[in-house]
């Protein structure tokens, strides 16, 4: 396999019959949940179209539809970030997906932390428990420019 | 505390500005996340409104929107596979939730699993990874009858 993961499609990746099987809404987007194979945390939740499920199968790469940028995106495409895609998942009504994945640098979020969910509600406030583990200015030079 | 879970808002409970932060969508609903405190898996994805979230706090129970029934749903309320939230957490865009959850009874899923991502992409196909645990028609007596 020399390292490819596990997702990738091998001898049989012509059949696209699994895409038939996801349920995608009316924009043609389904939601996806990203979570590390490390430590289990949830990384983060983006979105998927058709071509960015197939994408992510093709290359073993997280990618997603970004609804803000009207495009697809590699996760990591700007920061290096990647997501090495070791399982997909589909859940019950397959109208949700989950992407097991290696987090390369170990931080998933736009602000530098490890996991998009760093607030959590206490007293009735969202506090933020998540350290910032890198500067995002150091992630997105040319954003921050 | 007698047991409450973390989310419970204690004195501070009147308080609801928590809810402003989070962005719901056109529909007026956040997706959210369930996740077990257990073992880390995901369990489910689901939706709530604001009412969902503000019950979900001050009950400490998981409670959902179903946009198939055009109602609220407190989970479990059938099969007695009620989901204890100890932690919520919201996502950096604030458009996204995550429940940190017990699952009373260890099934998730209406199948019988544990989990509703039970299916895994392995060479092109969606193949069922998980067990049935439970039978669903002794989850849900009434549904099967």
């Amino acid at each position: 396999m020399n390292g490819a993961a596990a997702v990738s499609a091998g001898a049989g990746g012509g059949d696209l019959a699994w895409l038939e099987q996801v349920v995608f809404d009316a924009a043609g987007l389904v939601p996806v949940i990203a979570q590390s194979m490390d430590d289990r945390r949830v990384l983060m939740l983006a979105w998927a179209d058709r071509a960015a499920l197939e994408q992510t199968q093709r290359s073993g790469f997280a990618t997603y539809y970004s609804r803000s940028r009207g495009r697809h995106w590699r996760k990591g495409e700007e920061s290096g970030n990647t997501q090495r895609v070791h399982e997909m998942r589909l859940d019950c009504d397959g109208d949700a997906v989950l992407y097991l994945v290696d987090q390369q640098g170990g931080v998933a979020c736009h602000t530098g932390r490890a996991s998009c969910f760093f607030r959590r509600l206490e007293d009735g406030a969202w506090k933020i428990t998540d350290p910032v583990l890198v500067d995002p200015a150091t992630i997105y030079p040319r954003a921050s420019a």
